[in-house]
């Protein structure tokens, strides 16, 4: 039987021992999710009025805040009741607010009172303004940044069951959407028109609109393997791969299937049923203790016949679409239980391609899959 | 006559010269967009293969340099031919890649190529991550920065004639999508099925999708001045608040209506043609010289007996949604000819909210309104 796995706070906390650092400023979204619940949604793009969505300062003995604008809402998101929210003033009409000074000022204050002014602080380079650095160093001339990223990622590959009941929330959208085209494609429709249905349908089934990455494409287009949907209109005896990639509150879903308008040929069935068996096989074959490019090793044995596929045979998903592990030929690390995993293995040919996506699970003894659509190539 | 505008990036060697800065290094995804025309599409999230969008590095005698992920498509985007475009490696399933470490060689090599080991550096601090001034400082200690985020706002704010061609694209979208509210809005229909034919109708009409950022609300939601649309079903009575504010490739346009599902009660009618009237005056008033403030204050004061609204009454657009200038009550600067606005007078009652928006673009003499749509209140 599985021993209970530490939680992701408890598993940072070893990062921080591991890394010498005091504390953590952490300030991606998707790892913000991850340690807070809290989700900014980009698909309006940044906000003018912030400097960042939200910052996590964590520094386990003295607790953890966030440093959060005061017209984003939050309640409903953070988890727990262990997370101080501190919130700075971003927007308002009748006097003049800079909300970067205003963050940094919270901020500061924060770092104060956790006595922190000397600390060595775990940041995520890439996602630290220069404006927040340069103003923790003016400040507090002790403090030292260590960048730990790469831990950071380390940990999220690794879900708490939490996460994986929202990302199975977000696989339930996957499987809407893939019904959907399935049900829904027809010859003389566009792609846009076709990815509207799909869209109003997956949004009407939560009551908010969702943020869609993803790749439809009929004809001649599916053997680029992917591209946003056009004004292409929809026509007999093509193929439509739809690669619908949704995200709800901060948790992706990802999933692939391709479907033929009409009957396919021979050669079609055959390649849909190679990639079926391939990605059947891989999900007999995942468990803990399995090299991630044993994976992408055995999806590309089974197509070697039809040509290899440029692209990955799969990566992690949880707060951000692609992140670790990585499915590709170089990468040996050992999948580990809790790892959520897409495998998209393909098909591209001169004229066409399929690609299949499911999402798993890895479990005790193998992997449970968490997209539960079944890949259809032919409609009713 | 109007005399021929210095185009921006005559206006930015001129901040170059107020701010004695040799070079720009400009890393926000709008002000990239303004000097470069290269749009990164943010309604998929933060791309996972990349450090940024792109960066822009601008040394006026140096010459411009664009670094940017190899995977990212820029051909029809790029304006002129004095940018050279630099790609660094970012996503590869063969062999490791670190985009931050590509990212950083490729930027170290242009500072080096351009004689800038030792240049005073103007940055946008709350754009540039920690990790690369941190990769600027380790190879060149001697390298200044310079905050010039004050002065490229205020530069966007006045708009190229390119540009106000762009905005003019958006602001179309808005005439659609104003247009579809109107016409298919119906009793039974919930907001977000209401949404997804103005959508797919704004699509169509570019057979590509576009990022709107959008309030969508009907009946007692209204009050509140907005909110994402949901699955509230429209009744007989409502009033419907929407304000559509799409991003066609990297420009946005903004506007607002409110109709009603039915017939209107007389206050709600009056209520109606205060605020059209409101917005008449203020389009009647704009021209160079004239006050943010004024603006703001005409505005206000036209609505007054029908109480305050909570909010700013306009705000520049362009590669920003909400740009500079503000009109609100503390900003006296003057308006510019070229400056792009919208205006957004509302009134807020206990039981619904109207609010009406157009777009201007300040002329010599006056202002021309950008956007087509009429503000109708009541169905056909």
């Amino acid at each position: 039987m599985s021993l209970i796995q530490p939680t992701r706070l408890e598993r940072l906390s070893a990062i921080r021992t591991a890394s010498n650092v005091d504390a953590f400023l952490l300030t991606s979204p998707s790892t913000v999710k991850c340690f807070s619940g809290y989700f900014y949604d980009f698909e309006i793009g940044p906000s003018p009025f912030h400097l960042l969505p939200a910052a996590l300062l964590i520094a386990p003995e003295q607790g953890i805040s966030m440093v959060i604008a005061d017209n984003e809402s939050f309640e409903n998101q953070v988890s727990g009741s262990d997370i101080s929210v501190v919130q700075y003033a971003s927007y308002g009409y009748e006097t003049a607010i800079d909300p970067a000074k205003e963050f940094m000022f919270k901020l500061l204050k924060e770092l104060k009172q956790k006595n922190l002014g000397n600390a060595v602080i775990g940041i995520e380079q890439n996602a630290l303004p220069f404006i927040v650095s340069k103003g923790i160093l003016s400040e507090y001339p002790d403090v030292k940044f260590v960048d730990v990223s790469d831990e950071i990622a380390n940990l999220k590959a690794v879900k708490d069951g939490d996460e994986i009941d929202n990302i199975c929330k977000a696989t339930a959208l996957c499987d809407i959407g893939q019904s959907s085209v399935l049900r829904n494609a027809k010859v003389g429709m566009t792609e846009l028109e076709l990815f509207s249905i799909v869209q109003t349908e997956i949004e009407a089934s939560v009551g908010m609109r969702v943020p869609i990455m993803l790749d439809l494409v009929s004809g001649a287009r599916t053997k680029e393997g992917g591209g946003s949907p056009s004004n292409t209109i929809i026509q007999q005896g093509d193929l439509i791969l739809s690669d619908l990639t949704p995200c709800l509150n901060g948790y992706w879903g990802d999933s692939c299937n391709t479907i033929a308008i009409g009957k396919p040929t021979d050669i079609q069935r055959d390649h849909f049923k190679m990639i079926q068996q391939a990605l059947g096989s891989a999900i007999d074959f995942i468990r803990p203790g399995v090299k991630a490019n044993a994976v992408d090793g055995l999806l590309r044995k089974h197509l070697k016949s039809a040509g290899n596929y440029g692209h990955h045979s799969g990566h992690g998903v949880g707060t951000t679409s692609h992140e670790l592990p990585r499915i590709v030929p170089y990468n040996d690390i050992l999948l580990e239980e809790n790892m959520v995993i897409a495998l998209e293995p393909a098909i591209y040919t001169d004229v066409y391609g399929i690609r299949l996506e499911h999402m798993v699970l890895v479990k005790e003894n193998g992997c449970e899959i968490l997209t539960k659509f079944s890949h259809q190539f032919e409609q009713e």
